[in-house]
């Protein structure tokens, strides 16, 4: 881990920019994987399944006796687990679109509001992997499910043997969802964005996945199916003083390290001492950690900075604008107030990031790679839109029509400007 | 304006598919500027608006005092109807993000919450074309102005003289803008999106521009900077009965069709008398539309389908997800609580499209092309984001340690369990 000293502002910019992977040569095989899945549909997505995962399809739906047959599988203990984060997820998201916005009477005969819609028809992804991403399903599932989104379809990578995990299942029917298709990568997003036989077509796709996965996404924009938020690498930035435990950051940098070599993790302390000590713990834990050659990666692309003051280091923190932050600081709550840039905010000694990866309620789909300057994390309202209605009366109107026919008139624009005076051409009365 | 009847649902698609424009050839251009922009800053601005624009730049960026003498210019009755308009918009949109969302205590010793920040940095594009839009300038820069967002910059092409309109200049003091670079097309997206000496560089673009500023904004998603939604030709869907006007359907849907010859047009009705009279008020009004080559091009792809009752044919609009929505009908608001996929909604007689264009309060910057089944239209949420908190003592994440756990193990992450473990190790107190 390179160690900076009072880092210069105008160096800031190179600091804070993410490694750039160039995704153009994904282009032409997104393109190739949307056209066979147009044309073919199930057939292309057997096909697929079968080069990339290796596995001859049945079903690619999954029935509903299968999936209840899996989610029985899961022991107890892991039921518990699922059961406690689904409560803490939906107990946090479902306060999120609480507020009913009243009519708003602008003038005398005009009236505009707002009323909110779900999403008619979602797309989960759920990519697969050595395990199975249970807490994925549930930080999609639950806002989707609040939002009421009337179809929503689940689709995952089948395992060597063509099943989905227990775990999958049973988060998947906690949070109501039994279409569930076992077909990953591109061919997973090719068939929910165009449909297929066995694949319902979607109005919007959700959820993480390797860079084959977000360029489908990406493609998906071709045919007007929009996708969460841009993707990257995760990423963990965490401030501390001298009140930290040495022991406690480094275990939390590791946890971001061992998701990928990609993943970036930055530590920014205002001593020395406390920046030499975490070191030494990060050094310490690597031993005998089983992800061990990822994180060692990914701590090659990871830095730390030591500061004067937190002031300037919440400075570089906003310019840096990381997924997630730990504040390991004495009065982290105000110091958290000056945060402007960062997907999510985990305050004191007891808030590590695997709180709100997991359990704690809040949704751990952030925006990495500097999103987080222009995205909010995943909420219900990912889920919703809010569509804008009007009522104006004929008084109403024709007060508001004079201001209407002379903007029309600034902008040239004739037939804006008589669909207000043909209305009171003829005194109509209905 | 061709005309269906009863026509099946199987159909639908066909006529709910947007024309589609490739745009895959303005992507070689869109690097070339963006190279171009990133290499000379100004120096390419200027080269770039000699060429597209005809013009010599002398300062890109327009003094204050420019910005006061231009806004002076302006008369006064294009005054008042800019202040009315701003108005009404402001007080609309005010209401938007008035709900505080109070901590959850999700459960004892873990408290999640949401904050609000604005965006910092936010770049409005304003087209150029034969008439200043006035109404963009109010429609982007209001809502960024209740937002908060610190840095504002406006981007619109200069007039032949390099000068910025009245119109233009008076509505930008109006929503508190003063950094207004006269630059416009794909340069301008580049220059906001990179930075270069006179151009702020912004996280987030909004505005609308042709099929260049287009393709130049989502080019600039490569850089990092996202933008405000997707776009195409403008459009609008009146739904009539016998309770219509016809001169007011006919009024409504040309002046969609004015604007451009890509518009779509679609008018559905219940009986043939509606849409034979409606029809022929179109072929009326044409005659002396200042911008009638335009409109009758429009007209080209537009259509009139004629259901046998109103359910059936807000199914229709559903499945179209039309920008504008206009009802001419009986019981236009129980019906109206039956659309689901809709940019805004225009409810009786008495609420042309125009109104919500210009002055009624709502947003005129909604999704096109199909976009409404996923995105909402400009509101002061797109210029924020909703971080989220979480704060936790150690009983707390004691009593939450072992799900955590437990789903970290499911997911075979095991540092994410040791940033548990390792919190209960030792017992520090501090």
């Amino acid at each position: 881990m390179k160690t900076y000293r009072n880092l210069a502002r105008d160096k800031w910019p190179q600091l804070t920019k993410r490694p750039t992977s160039n995704t153009e040569n994904l282009v032409q095989l997104a393109k190739q994987v949307f056209t066979d899945v147009d044309r073919e549909g199930d057939r292309a997505l057997r096909k697929y399944t079968k080069q990339f995962d290796n596995v001859e399809l049945g079903s690619i739906r999954i029935s509903q006796k299968e999936i209840e047959d899996q989610a029985q599988k899961l022991d107890s203990k892991t039921k518990t687990a699922i059961d406690i984060a689904y409560r803490n997820i939906y107990e946090f998201h479902a306060k999120q679109l609480t507020s009913l916005e009243s009519p708003v009477a602008v003038q005398s005969g005009v009236v505009c509001w707002r009323e909110i819609r779900p999403i008619d028809r979602v797309g989960l992804y759920v990519p697969g992997g050595s395990a199975p991403l249970v807490s994925t399903v549930l930080m999609l599932g639950v806002p989707a499910k609040i939002a009421g989104s009337r179809q929503v379809i689940l689709a995952t990578p089948p395992d060597k043997n063509g099943t989905i995990s227990p775990a999958i299942c049973y988060a998947a029917l906690k949070v109501g969802i039994t279409n569930i298709v076992r077909i990953g990568g591109m061919q997973a997003i090719a068939a929910m964005t165009l449909g297929t036989e066995s694949v319902l077509a979607v109005d919007k796709l959700f959820g993480p996945g390797n860079q084959y996965v977000m360029a489908a996404k990406q493609y998906a924009e071709r045919y007007g199916v929009a996708s969460d938020m841009p993707a990257g690498p995760s990423e963990v930035l965490v401030v501390a003083d001298q009140s930290a435990y040495p022991e406690f950051v480094a275990a939390d940098l590791l946890s971001q390290a061992e998701h990928g070599p990609d993943s970036q993790v930055v530590l920014l302390t205002t001593n020395q001492t406390t920046a030499t000590d975490i070191q030494k713990e990060i050094e310490c834990q690597l031993a005998t950690l089983p992800r061990k050659d990822i994180a060692i990666k990914a701590l090659v692309n990871s830095f730390c900075i030591i500061f004067d003051d937190i002031s300037t280091a919440i400075d570089f923190a906003n310019s840096y604008a990381p997924e997630h932050i730990i504040l390991s600081i004495r009065r982290a709550r105000s110091t958290s107030k000056r945060i402007n840039n960062a997907g999510s905010v985990f305050l004191g000694n007891y808030s590590p990031e695997s709180a709100g990866d997991y359990a704690s309620g809040t949704n751990h789909t952030l925006p990495t790679n500097g999103w987080a300057r222009s995205f909010s994390g995943l909420s219900v309202e990912s889920f919703v839109r809010r569509m804008t209605f009007q009522k104006l009366t004929k008084p109403g109107l024709k007060k508001l029509g004079t201001a209407i026919k002379t903007l029309a008139e600034t902008e040239g624009l004739d037939a804006h400007k008589r669909a207000i005076t043909i209305r009171f051409q003829k005194d109509k009365e209905k």
